[in-house]
């Protein structure tokens, strides 16, 4: 299985791409690419969100995930930064929806559960884990591309425990 | 001039192309089409959002605008509402610049200002003049469309309120 996952911002927008590798020895997760997106302050908001489709629809089709993971909303923002993240989404889920993928939705919380075992975990525990899982020296940056990695890797975790819900399940 | 109005929104959204027809005797306004984009709540949001930008560009390509027009957000709505919103508002944004369009946004205020000279006037009170101002029988349907057209009003009056200006300050 091959996730794309995709943090949106207005700034930065991260991404990051991790596989599952198994091997008759072990399933590990494999990194093959993070980074963000980022957006000039200075363009028009029409043109920034063509930026954000551009190069994320350029991405998916580089690197063909199955699916796409994205952080469900935090509604705890105001309404006007609500509505500039949706924007971002929007194009950000457009481009998913271009080209064939299933998008899954994630809360925050969920996110860090999976990744740390604890959902009120700080940001830096997140970054810490998703290096470690991953197998990395060192965290992945800029932050964006951590949190794209983070979202990912739960989608993942999520997706093994259903199938391990639905073996016990049969047995 | 021929102005593409957009109101966005996340179960209907709007569209209304208005163009400006100068004969010797009179500058008068003419309405080319308007309707709206109907989502399928039903539908999932990455396949609602990419309707929604089917349909624009397709709507967009067909009548070759020079500009187009969008309200401004309404903040007084809550961050749910908001983001939601701002999906839909990220995904028509992409589709101007996509078409190599520049966007105009106005806030309600002008828009009712621009329409009925009024800015706190009701939303019937709009409907009714977009109707007349467009030479109209009927107000368009559905209220959606209607207030796109008055986007596309709005956008018309501005910039001929700013060229009356510019010929007065050259004067």
């Amino acid at each position: 299985m091959r996730v794309f996952g995709i943090d949106c911002g207005t700034e930065f927008t991260g991404y990051g791409v991790v596989e599952v590798v198994t091997t008759p020895r072990e399933t590990r997760l494999h990194a093959l690419t993070s980074g963000a997106i980022r957006l000039n302050k200075k363009d028009r908001t029409a043109q920034r969100l063509a930026q954000v489709h551009t190069e994320l629809s350029a991405l998916l089709a580089q690197h063909a995930p199955d699916v796409v993971a994205i952080e469900e909303v935090f509604y705890s923002v105001n309404a006007k930064s609500a509505l500039k993240l949706g924007q971002v989404r929007g194009v950000a889920l457009l481009a998913a929806a271009q080209a064939g993928l299933e998008v899954a939705e994630y809360a925050p919380l969920s996110i860090k559960s999976a990744v740390v075992g604890y959902g009120l975990a700080k940001k830096e525990q997140v970054q810490f884990m998703v290096a470690r899982l991953l197998g990395l020296d060192v965290v992945p940056e800029p932050a964006d591309a951590a949190d794209a990695l983070a979202i990912a890797i739960c989608h993942i975790h999520t997706a093994q425990t259903l199938a391990q819900q639905g073996a016990d399940r049969s047995r």
